[in-house]
């Protein structure tokens, strides 16, 4: 059994984590922290859980983290894993960081669009993206992993044939994206109280969102060709998930079938990437509460465009379920063990 | 034109009293003000009301809220309201407080319920209460005026016609409350998040519930028959509304029809009192966005009990919508004037 | 592998069913039928499936079905079971009917509330009430068994306790429950669109919904005390989810901490059944996604009342779930097998 | 008093029309039909509206309409409007349409992209296409009027003034648009239950969506520029609204500023759209029970593109509302008569 540790339990993410944590038969929760003044019972602060599993969440000691897990999840803000992630690997800990720390190969990119100094640029060579899709042999060997972003995910999974096939403009992405309000994460404030959400949606981030790079920069690396996305986040009265409309400009004339035959040989084989039936698109709720990520495609020949619609839940494939899956690679488990396929709940 | 003044005009009731008065046709908004720092635009609080007009919300200072209105709305936390309905008070003006402090005719009541001290026990002596179909007479001489809690209100119309009549055991009325979230107030915090309200629902308050003993004392004081009431409310996910179900165990042998009747003779002057027709119920969606309280009731002979249900919207009938039709009654203006009635926005 | 059907797969509750049975490591699906024309692919009503497996509905044929299955699930209206029911059970076969058609021992009972002549008083006679934490023996050996209504179940396990010590009066208990929408099933209707609900609450069915002397007479058979319930259920804006409020009137002085003793030793080994801790209650989101009923109770010496507070998801433990833990115990099955505990999908 | 009918009242858009014209001071209800079998009091179907008026729906019967009324609102579906409309004008009677069949000037546009044969090409020749921003002079004369569709509405208001000024590229319009589930009408249908919508969110009519042609030759004939309008619209899990993202390609650098100053002084005088302020964005919630169409733009200098995001509410500015509006305008009365403006219902 892997002993592992979740640091920042308590969010959205974490607490994500360690449900799956929990069903994962290779698996077993070592040490559960977050930012706390005295350890809590994880059943006193999500009463569904309070009589599984006797779990408490204790302030982070990293000391006492290094003596009972080997596998360290960070669900922490970005700059804040930095402080953490290298004093676990002196250790000889291997680390999942869900935080945005460690995603950019080029600092400089991560030090401009998060106005911050970056603080273990060392760390930032080392680390693996993980992205199974694209990157598992990596990953199977990695210490220090960056766990991809949410919105990244939905955008790369259903750009990358085509850009990769040279069928599309590069520098002409758009991806208008839903999310669910549990992006937002779990801490008290005005914006995300009920009454502010609920019968509401806006858009956010508009043309700064710090995902952009992510994306552009991972898919210009994947495919050899430039990336420029222009990146449109939206806000929805729903929990979880996210949809995403990409627009993107074909250079040659491409049917629709040919499209979906791409899409469907490049992502054939991947246990978490589906594709929908040609001419029909994915709706949310056909991936909360699983790990996967569906697509759909549609071309307009009267606008010379090929529209994808991808559709993944923000925590699963999103940030937990991706770490998990992230996790069995470098553990040499199947990759899907302990993992919510197609079909979770629906409803 | 009535000059007024809202003091805490930024929370969820505040903005409905301004909203109503800025639609009123004999009320002017002379002053406004919150807890801030600074003052700030009230279009970059509420944006939907950026150019309506050129309102500013200031940090308070009583005294020049004294030169700007004769007529002051508070909205503020219970214990808050005692501190400054006084120094209105002596310069004058009129108040309309819509905290709990003033409901109470025995403070006593209130100090052990609410677990503080009173903060002025004169003013509670001279305070009317506010609900017009009770005591109308007495809210157009008013001076210090308490506007009725919103759950109180759900219950005293739905109540007192069977009381008053002495159909009904008064010391066994319960009252199961769903109330929409806009109740809980416009803070940040955890518990109203978006994503822990949303695809839930809770009970919360059984049994000491604050709002118990107001609906107590009224509904004795106004039939002379003691009440003693088991209030439950919960928490629906919904934006605004309150519908509570009424048990009464009828004393003798009642028929729908003649409950029916007593309700419709009891309330049938009532400009914000409609009776749903003989044999249907209130929906939620039939008063939100009115003043309207809408009672349908039941009688059950297998069990002998006659139901009641009663809906309200929460921010509007249950608490600005009513200040506003006692400020009219305390003014001398239709008692109807600016305010929604019947048929507002569905959909 | 035990080999089972499910008799109206396209439905909410039918499509439970089937994603529990797709999960289950003891039982393989090998029918599937609806009220159909032609055969239509799983995948295609419900497309977050349609990788999964290669699932076909069928018109149903009776004899088909015998020849394929074992198991037979009928998830089907009322007054329709009792015409298929008879032919599974006389071809050797084991039936597990989600209708109302065999809840009742005195048909009579049945023929008054649903105002129907029973279509099979035979069948009716032999079948067993699958509620496990009270009928399990029965359970293991029935052929023809009697899924619980979604209420009765929400109500029996909340009231049970305190009826069977004798400390509450039976003949004055109150259920006022809330469902959540696909407890109204899977077909076109005005009343049940998404405006039409949302932002919407509303009672429905007072003094005479069916499912009262379903909760009456089992509660009355398994106590040997009489039973009588004022049921009151209402219509919440959420998917899925029962929580009920009940309210009994105690007939003896009762402690919060002995009424709580009281439960947890009641149902202190069933496994879908969980207590709150002494002092909180539950919420829905704790059972959405889960097979279990979380209970949670205040005493208010006040007005000598218990109160109990049930929760479940009504398309789990108040329907499809319960039938698969049915199936368990009628197959030798640990009960659990495949059903989702504690901790489902929260967020 | 005008007196007003309203063919197809009892659809979200004809119920909309009726609340619009209740309030309405210089407009009186004279005639109220929809597709029926006999008379049904307004109030049966709409419980909140039961108390007001004494209305009446009847089947349509066109002579007894001409009897009754001057002005004449059809909310029908297309295809239907043409068998009517007529018949009306040859009666002396106004029209306002809200059907799509008479909005195209070029009926084989309209044949095209509806795929049938138009029903009355004459009457599309005259017809006056409803948007006041762009054509209150024709409005103000015309006896049979084509309301806009609600999504042509909220993209010609976001992109005419860009594209007017010649600034961007009229080839590479791009409109993610999202709206309520009223858009979809008031009619018993699967898709649109409650359990199929709430926590969902998907795109439908890619490509191929009927509004597309609508807003392209509407742009087209106002601007003198060409318009090829990508148009791709997703369903939102809220009753009331649409929020439109729109692409716009410059062809000449542009500061944020400079753009917003081009729109704040297209709609400068319009009493119906309002800019939000320089570097703000609208949210759905700021409009919904509003006429308002509101604007934000952003420019990303980067990708060279200019971003609108326009908020209506389908159901007022985007149909029912701007339906009265054009009906002030044909009538002389002050546009903004009976509509409700800025800060409508919140919460």
């Amino acid at each position: 059994m892997l002993k592992t540790a979740v640091v920042g339990a308590t969010g959205y993410t974490g607490i994500e984590i360690v449900k799956l944590l929990l069903a994962h038969p290779e698996a077993r929760i070592t040490s559960l922290t977050a930012k706390l003044d005295k350890p809590v019972g994880l059943g006193v602060e999500f009463p569904e859980l309070e009589d599984l599993r006797d779990l408490v969440v204790t302030p982070l000691d990293v000391d006492e983290v290094c003596r009972q897990a080997e596998m360290i999840f960070l669900a922490l803000p970005h700059t804040v894993s930095v402080l953490f992630a290298p004093r676990f690997l002196a250790e000889g800990k291997r680390v999942i960081d869900l935080s945005a720390d460690y995603r950019f190969a080029d600092i400089s990119v991560y030090e401009s669009w998060y106005q911050t100094k970056h603080g273990d640029p060392e760390g930032a060579e080392t680390a693996v993206y993980g992205l199974p899709e694209l990157y598992r042999k990596e990953i199977a060997g990695a210490t220090l992993l960056a766990n991809p972003g949410c919105y990244p995910t939905a955008t790369i999974l259903g750009v990358y044939p085509a850009l990769q096939a040279g069928w599309v403009n590069g520098n002409r992405i758009i991806v208008d994206a839903k999310t669910g309000v549990t992006g937002a994460g779990r801490k008290a404030s005005l914006a995300f109280l009920f009454p502010e959400v609920n019968e509401n949606f806006r858009a956010y981030g508009l043309v700064s969102h710090k995902h952009t790079p992510e994306m552009e920069s991972i898919l210009s690396r994947a495919t050899g060709r430039e990336a420029v996305v222009e990146f449109s986040p939206h806000l929805l009265p729903v929990n979880r998930g996210i949809l995403s409309t990409i627009y993107l400009d074909l250079e040659r004339d491409v049917g629709e079938e040919e499209a979906w035959e791409l899409y469907a040989s490049t992502w054939g084989e991947e246990p978490f990437v589906q594709m929908c039936p040609l001419g029909s698109l994915p709706q949310l709720r056909e991936v909360v509460g699983t790990n996967a990520c569906r697509i759909g495609l549609r071309v307009n020949p009267r606008t010379r465009r090929l529209l994808v619609v991808t559709a993944i839940d923000n925590l699963l494939k999103g940030a937990a379920g991706q770490a998990v899956q992230n996790m069995n690679i470098m553990s040499g488990f199947p990759e899907g063990t302990g993992l919510p396929g197609p079909g979770g709940l629906a409803g």
